[in-house]
């Protein structure tokens, strides 16, 4: 396992590994943010490095995701590694045939430098992190909990627009308790002072209490709402997610959901409703919470939010397994993105 | 988007986009067939060089059709460039969540610097054409009627057995009504002067009215002809198809499609009644419309028209990415593949 | 088709191709051995060369399975080679519309420098090898009978653990008569003098009369034994293999496949039974046959054994893609792998 100056323990997860976002130091965040910066800049579609050159990144995709597996392809092929992949291992790999996930990436972490695994079961990142020797395990989503690098990249997004994260206030909209992505990003606002969360859902798909517990804990103050408009007339971060309806648990559900679906829509009216310097985010995909004809307003950063997500991988690929060159990196002076 | 001096509008296609096989001038398709010549030459297995190392192509793949992928992601590899690549994306990607097309393509597009897509929909690739900002879409086969690098592939292959398209004998065989292949080269075919185009196939699988009536647009000669021995024997080129029982609409059309398949037979006995200079290609895969034995006659031009396929695809990816290579290498002078 | 020194015709298989473990010659054997014993010794993770740089190697897949395909993935991403991948050919190539295996391999073939197969089917890897033209096909596991690279790395392992493998006990436990790897591995260990080999299973999953035959022809020694214990505590190897439930014929099989699989287990008691200087191997994966705490006993050789899979590959790869290379480590002394 690679050492570093910027790694360590932290609420019990040792980076290189990325398992939580909640894992991540404000130290740890400056470094990455600032890399990402200077790789956005350097990067661009077109461009690419050595610096991974050496290096074997396996994508294992126990759940089908060909956006966050081409996300972290990208960022391993712009820096020179190569890339070993499975879309959809739950059924083509030998979990078919009743082998531990810990068997599996024993045996993996012997090909690949660095995993990054995305999984249904929400221990997973952290049980294969345990067996992996010396490849670092990267979560690319895990149950229905965490998805670290999502995010990250949350974060990068508020913070490229804002200058800071501190002290803005921020709406999450939608299927909040079957959100891996709100609750990821939760964890990490956490770290940032007087950030004001408010919660907007109907009562079936509001966040979680562990989450409410985690806020309280660390003083951060959140709200629930019900009235849309008036919350995002007043919100920096309008952060809308889509309603999982195939995580419902019975059809009956499924039902409901649907048509909680249709109670907080972003629409132009909303849209135009909020603050000036405002932004819209999403995770993506999007279904029909944000209208199409949002989609030019400027205040939609969704498509720019993806983006992001290319570069804040690279960072982290950077950060963790060549950190030479990320040294030389972040004494460079930063020199912004077209 | 990068911009080139053979490029522009074509009936309403801006290339690099490749989206529909009509879109090509005469003027493009010379440039395309000298530099798949070189490539031929210059590029054989075991070879490798770097033109486009700076680059990352992405195998979206809706349909899965591991042929036409592996062809494209050799032309890739074989320039020096980057694949990332999905199998099935039409069950292992956001469309399962509903997120449309047009939403992923402006997400990849930020990852690939030119996206291959393979669609069900006709209007797939035009759909993702018009959101990929700059990164070119090449059209890997959308919905039922076009498949414009297996037309490309088709005619140079025919110019490059008779080293002219003008004026030849084309009879098209087997199932042309579901065949975007045979439709997409009748669209290119229909560039070249005084070529003479017979379709053969029994009522249910005939050519359709649109392409009919581009041919009289066009003034290209076709007709229709139930005696394959006959049109045979005074072809130049005898296109076989496969009936594509997979695209039949209802258990009786199937049957019916079954026998179908039994009546336009390429054996020995057609095979040797055509002129001795005449080639038999074929899309494949084949099942049983080209006999096994005819695969060592000298007519028979399927697996060279599938390998040059691979230099129709490089010369393709060369000509949208790298420019100055492509202008440098078409100003040499041609020396043939061995 | 490359030719070298080492190559030729053995049981009816001429190398490059890897059809079935038999086909290797002793001097064959010694060559790839010493080749493998180097790479372990020069290519950690995180440390690539280019000695294949120019090459482009296909993994055909069949049957899925991701450790096999990603062993071979690595080994030629070490290299330097590109790669070309199917995760589920069978259902994403032509196959589905009925284009022959051979057909396949006759256009792959153009593309891939090299073919890696795994197919459902005992004859495929030859079928192939006989179309394959200048593209060597390797044999990535086929039907029942055979997988040749896990037996090259499963007598690697013992060479490397022992310093030898003339004159050793093996014993072989588990579903026998499903277990292609078995198989394989029989085969090859009837090439070394004086090995004794102890078939431990149920009656319903004795290993095959073939395999008999063949090391009776061979003069090799071998019996069958139900007291595992007893086995266990006189062998030099125990390899044990999963009950391949997925293999039954009917439900029935099944049920009695899953009671036998609880007859032969490796737990504490019998790894300790076992001689000072012994292993215990394991294909993999592992579902119950070996209990979780025998894997911190230092007989435990199963994870060293799959890592070496990867070596033995890039070895393999190497001495059939670029033979100067082989030559000039072959003559250079080992460095032993910390």
């Amino acid at each position: 396992m690679p050492t570093g100056k910027w790694w360590g323990e932290h609420d019990g997860i040792d980076f290189p590994h990325v398992i939580m976002s909640q894992q991540f130091s404000r130290e740890q965040l400056e470094v990455l943010f600032k890399l990402t910066t200077l790789l956005k800049g350097m990067l661009p579609k077109g461009m690419k490095v050595d610096w991974l050159r050496n290096y074997i990144i396996s994508t294992l995709f126990y759940e089908p995701s060909t956006r966050t597996r081409f996300s972290f392809e990208t960022a391993a092929l712009r820096l020179g590694a190569g890339v070993i992949s499975s879309e959809n291992a739950a059924e083509f790999s030998s979990a078919i045939k009743g082998e531990t996930l810990s068997d599996t990436i024993r045996i993996m972490s012997d090909k690949a430098d660095l995993i990054v695994l995305r999984h249904k079961r929400n221990d997973a990142a952290l049980e294969a992190a345990k067996v992996s020797g010396s490849s670092p395990i990267i979560n690319g989503g895990s149950g229905t909990l965490q998805h670290p690098t999502q995010a990250l990249l949350d974060v990068f997004t508020i913070q490229e627009h804002f200058g800071k994260v501190e002290g803005l206030k921020v709406a999450m909209v939608g299927d909040l308790k079957r959100g891996r992505t709100v609750m990821s990003l939760a964890y990490l606002l956490s770290k940032y002072k007087g950030v004001e969360i408010t919660f907007v859902a109907p009562p079936i798909a509001q966040m979680t209490v562990d989450i409410k517990d985690h806020l309280d804990e660390y003083k951060v103050k959140w709200n629930e709402e019900e009235d849309f408009l008036k919350v995002a007339a007043k919100s920096d971060v309008v952060y809308m997610t889509r309603y999982q309806l195939e995580r419902a648990e019975s059809t009956e559900e499924k039902e409901q959901l649907k048509k909680a679906a249709e109670s907080h829509i972003m629409n132009r009216t909303v849209a135009n409703a909020m603050p000036e310097n405002s932004i819209i985010m999403h995770p993506l995909p999007r279904v029909e919470e944000i209208r199409w004809s949002v989609d030019s307003n400027p205040r939609a950063k969704y498509f720019e939010q993806a983006k992001n997500g290319d570069y804040v991988r690279m960072a982290l690929l950077l950060m963790i397994l060549n950190q030479d060159k990320t040294q030389e990196l972040i004494s460079l002076p930063i020199k912004k993105a077209a």
